[in-house]
């Protein structure tokens, strides 16, 4: 088999990335590990930045998402069972959509699919080989048969545990890494969300979170020890620790039910350097991870999507490789900025297990400067929404 | 003897409460444990919020100040031997001056002096009583004689290791505390300084900064143990060490000479509350700690004095008892802002023992991000120049 470019995973960077570069009349090949029916059920992220959704709209997505996303203005922070809202319209002019990535990937796939988009699932055994040389090409095994395809570039959308960044070698690669010693215990719920918008709370007992996929599904969240038994935390045990760390009026107000999905996930920050190694380019999770406080994820990973979008298309079209020579050094610009975010909101907002009174009096201090800062807030909400992909952000 | 407000402390804050409160007819004494010249030639911080120049000049002692003093309207930050500077003026249309801790205690002896102030130097065992009562009083020794000074009002500005915070009983008193892991190395130079304004440079061998008192006197620090021979830091090592940390304009072109001054200061973050017990207040040092990075030590002492003459004055000539009742909440919200912003600093300039290669590139992105965020910039302007005393910043 030969591409132009063979993207690896078929999660939405990859999808996404083989809809672009489609749509300028580059050929792709999606490889993904899993089966098709899995890749659509798993439950991950929830807000775009709206870059992203004008990324997505822009591959000729955006129909469902404008019709079933739900804009918004703002979030809420708490502090000690007390809320105060950030004005991302009033500050930055701008706004981000709840539409899960589930809906995403599976709207991906409808288009993919109504493109004659070829995406192999189930592909097994994907390895990477030449990726330094000007012929690069990708093996795997699919229903028991030995495959090759030849391309021209790689794209590694194959996320953490994926082949594609431990290709480059150990000698090049940098890696930076935090694991946080808590994760967060999560639930999803056929109820309709407390708030309109997020409310990310600080409590002395642990962070909570509530957040939304749509409008009668709920996703809430508390810190946790990582290796806490998901037996022991009962739906009702879930809903008292929620109640007890966000604000009053939402726990007065809030409607509980059963959880149709329960699960506690680590946070951890990473980045690996460099992005570019060759013809391979390392694209979302591949290269880089954040803790979800402020759900920079899935947005991280489609912004590497729009920079490799614009330099393949640059190379391609208007034969300048300057977009692929720099890759790397302009995605992680964005990411590392991403990465200070995600990492600063998340020590603002958690419980750590080392943490002092004046520590704690410190993280206070920081919700309560925030609070009253025109300043402070403007910079939240610019990372909020999102920071520009070329240029400064105010 | 009998006044009305007993002042523990000869320092800039004990002197400029008795200034303010004597000139709307307050009687006050002043009670210092040291010499005059001993306080005189004390080396303290230099730079001062626009609202602490402003207080001094409400207190009579503006002239020199406004004729010999620097006023900045910005600073540099350096990260990688590479500067770029906040504007403080462009931002939030404010500046601060530099104007010498020494000098500005120097002025107030010498308008207590000429307003006839009693100022009683080398008063030896201070000891506060019946705090909590309507008649509290002090006493001390004074050449060999007990005195006793019996007052309404107790000001305890005699910093950290005074009586005053201790009279507060411990059942009552809460301390919160950070000792950082590591020192500030700093000498005083007769030498112009290497740039008009100050430079904050964070550096892979450690935290620098360029600073100074007027324009042929020279203030430098870099980074050290706390625990650091002074004897192993000649002149020359300091020099070198300076020149390798900061921007490399300023190492091209920094003037060096020999120290007149040299000395580690350790630094710390430290809060006691309540910072009013019975008639007693605590003002300053006696109640907050800073580490020295942003300047903000002797402006919050000062910011203390504001509060608490504000609450005198309405005491006395209003007789309206609320800013006196109020006066540890009202401070301590200030403070505990000022005490975010300190560490914050210290923490985003300064190299920890512990600090991983992800957490230096947080440092890293941190200050990448402040240099193109105008919001980010704001921030840090804002709480530079001086928080609001009363309402909010922006």
């Amino acid at each position: 088999m030969r591409t132009q470019v063979c993207i690896i995973g078929g999660g939405p960077s990859g999808l996404l990335l083989s809809q672009l570069l489609h749509r300028a009349g580059i050929d792709t090949v999606v490889l993904e590990r899993r089966s098709r029916a899995y890749v659509l059920s798993r439950i991950r992220a929830g807000v775009l930045e709206w870059g992203s959704v004008e990324l997505l709209d822009e591959a000729g997505i955006g129909d469902r998402m404008f019709r079933e996303g739900l804009p918004h203005t703002g979030t809420y922070l708490s502090v000690r069972n007390r809320g105060f809202r950030i004005d991302f319209d009033d500050l930055v002019g701008k706004k981000v959509m709840v539409f899960g990535q589930t809906e995403v990937t599976a709207e991906l796939y409808k288009e993919r699919d109504a493109m004659d988009g070829v995406v192999i699932d189930e592909a097994e055994g994907v390895a990477l080989h030449d990726v330094d040389s000007e012929k690069p090409y990708v093996t795997f095994t699919k229903d028991g048969r030995e495959h090759r395809v030849d391309c021209d570039f790689i794209a590694g959308c194959d996320g953490f545990h994926g082949p594609s960044r431990k290709t480059i070698p150990e000698n090049v690669r940098q890696e930076f890494e935090r694991v946080y010693p808590f994760g967060w215990l999560g639930i999803l719920s056929e109820t309709p969300p407390v708030s309109e918008e997020l409310i990310y709370a600080n409590h002395e007992r642990g962070f909570a979170l509530c957040s939304m996929r749509n409008q009668n599904l709920s996703r809430y969240y508390v810190q946790a020890p990582v290796d806490d038994d998901l037996e022991a935390w009962s739906d009702a045990r879930f809903w008292d620790e929620l109640r007890r760390r966000i604000p009053e009026s939402a726990a007065d107000s809030i409607v509980t039910g059963p959880s149709i999905e329960k699960s506690i996930a680590p946070l951890r920050s990473f980045v690996a350097e460099p992005m570019r190694w060759g013809r391979l380019f390392l694209v979302g999770d591949a290269a880089h991870i954040v803790p979800p406080t402020g759900a920079k994820g899935l947005n991280l990973a489609l912004g590497d999507v729009r920079y490799l979008n614009d330099a393949l298309r640059a190379f391609y079209l208007d034969g300048d490789d300057h977009g692929v020579e720099t890759y790397s050094e302009t995605a992680l610009e964005r990411v590392w900025k991403s990465e200070r975010f995600s990492w600063q909101l998340t020590t603002m907002l958690h419980r750590f297990p080392e943490q002092s009174p004046f520590d704690q009096r410190m993280q206070e201090a920081d919700l309560a400067y925030l609070e009253e800062s025109r300043a402070a807030q403007t910079s939240l909400a610019e990372n909020y929404v999102g920071l520009p992909f070329y240029g400064r952000p105010s």
